[in-house]
């Protein structure tokens, strides 16, 4: 049996535990997991379904036939559909008149959603992840592996883009070196658009990288990944140009330990929300509560943003085969910014970084 | 007034007249055309209400409140939340409980569409392009501007890919090529990614670009674009590396003959299925009917994808101010493809073209 039905299989047995009817995915990293295959959502259907038994059923525009015929495996029939015509409507002689439960593709366009709707009359949606992540958030050797690797890569782009910071650059100057830098060591995407915020700008955790130059004193946050393989690298570094102030020196001092008790906590067994409080409290001891304003970490895999969340209220244990990042911050609005970030994951031989970049202070 | 309070207005003017109580935005083309705001999707919920009467509502995680701060006209009134709190219960006490009819944003992520729901109780959704589309369809002389540009850099981009093919090249290093030009020029993103089929891949109209080498005498497919100032550019040209045999030749004239008829239907007053029809019949008497596999074209603006689409079955009449792809494609499976792709709108002085690189077959 092929790794992908395996993976059908496991979850169908999930499904059937918990009286799930249908699976139905949308182009994503979950269609991905189960059949291999790597397509865009756009506002032509595409839907992966997997019923709580026997064969999945692929729904798939007609042009995208010869991409589904190349695959290694073929786990499901393949139902195509050409323009003009309603993808749904080919759904409703196929699909179990008796299904009651359906788990959905949390990233689904709701216009997909909204017609998938007619296919499955009465019945309760939820959301699937809650159905995938159970097998997903759990990596096997292999994909731990390949994790290592894409975070091998991005310490390496971290000390290549390093370099090149200087005053005058603009920030999106800095994010294309990034790109540039993660596709020439084989990415085939960005786990996301890179982040470059300076000075002030840092006090947006998720700043919207633009037209900005690097100045002299600026702090600058460079957060980024590329995808390898599928999977997804994440790591975060804040870089002093030229001589750090006291105040920048002791916000950095403060995130830095965060991380370091972020890691700490992160054992095998310990609560999401442990790891969590463990990095906020160093925080909120240095004063800076107030400025940490988004969760400790996030899964990652195949999504870069996945199960499990470090995250206050979240009492799930870490377990074995668990990647997740770390990354605590702070934000003073107006002036500047601090993030940490490495992925850590829980391997067999005990919790691991998989980012070995230096995460002191560094002057460039 | 504003930019985005005037978009407002007209949109809420149409769902008054439509017994729309509410329309919910998720980050998308669609929230930026209101507001101004670029956010990227991901699970925490990121929402812009507005009620058919009074202040929209825009819903953010705190840490995207300094970007929402700097926007340049806050059209709004500004709800944040932090980690680890429900956003949507934030909603419950500011939704008017009156509510039946609700337009949701196509590209909202289910999972989000699905916590959103109990915001609504009883409500109808419906998908937000309906009425989205109504004033987003007819682009302003300010638009036109921007897609022309867009499109001026996509031809520059497509003569400077085209004299770095040659037989040895991996399909992604050309892909590779397009995006770095696209980014040199300016272009904030991709309008998606470049695809580049080469040989038999170019049978598959949305190829996924991957490590096959460019060989002598292979047709090569370039379909690209990028993002500028907010606008999408998307062009497609089928270049020969070597002589072309006859039946390449023949193919390619009639893709090329079918993009003529195309665009010499697509005038004022005609219906889009009409266009279609046109470069369809063109294929159709050249023998290769079966082999047009997808429609002739879509809309273009904020969107790659949007109204109007040229598609059979589509009676919508081309109006003053939109703004479209022509595109035409033969697929012969095993063996090759051939598309040929400008974009076209309709100005006040008639149909022109937004894309002027030759559409002849270049052997390079």
């Amino acid at each position: 049996m092929g790794t992908f039905a395996v993976r059908v299989k496991r979850i169908q047995e999930i499904m059937k535990s918990q009286g799930t009817d249908y699976l139905v995915l949308a182009p994503s990293s979950q269609m991905f997991y189960l059949t291999g295959l790597k397509t865009t959502a756009d506002e032509r259907f595409q839907g992966f379904l997997v019923p709580a038994e026997g064969t999945p059923i692929l729904v798939l525009p007609k042009m995208y036939q010869e991409a589904a015929m190349h695959l290694a495996e073929k786990n499901f029939d393949l139902l195509t559909w050409g323009d003009g015509l309603d993808p749904v409507s080919l759904l409703l002689p196929v699909i179990n008149k008796e299904c009651r439960r359906v788990a959905i593709d949390e990233r689904m366009w709701a216009g997909h959603f909204l017609a998938l709707r007619t296919a499955f009359p009465d019945c309760a949606f939820f959301g699937a992840s809650v159905l995938m992540g159970q097998v997903r958030v759990i990596k096997d050797a292999a994909e731990m592996a390949l994790l290592e690797q894409a975070g091998a890569r991005a310490d390496q782009v971290m000390g290549e883009v390093m370099k090149e910071l200087r005053p005058g650059l603009a920030e999106k100057e800095v994010a294309f070196f990034i790109e540039s830098r993660l596709r020439a060591y084989g990415a085939e995407d960005l786990s996301f658009k890179p982040i470059v915020a300076s000075g002030a700008n840092g006090a947006s955790p998720h700043h919207h990288t633009g037209d900005r130059k690097l100045s002299a004193g600026d702090l600058v946050i460079l957060d980024f990944g590329g995808v390898f393989q599928g999977y997804c690298s994440d790591i975060t570094r804040t870089f002093c140009l030229g001589k750090p102030s006291e105040e920048i020196k002791r916000v950095y001092r403060a995130v830095q330990e965060a991380n370091e008790a972020g890691f700490a906590a992160a054992r095998e067994g310990t609560a999401c929300e442990k790891v969590d409080q463990a990095a906020r409290d160093v925080i909120a001891r240095a004063g800076y509560g107030p400025y940490f304003i988004h969760r400790t970490g996030h899964g990652i895999g195949l999504d870069c943003h996945e199960d499990p969340y470090l995250v206050s209220g979240n009492e799930e244990k870490l377990a074995r085969g668990m990647t997740f990042s770390i990354e605590p911050g702070i934000y003073l609005p107006g002036q500047f910014g601090v993030r940490i970030e490495d992925i850590a994951g829980i391997s067999p031989a005990g919790p691991v970084r998989f980012n070995h970049f230096s995460r002191e202070l560094i002057e460039v």
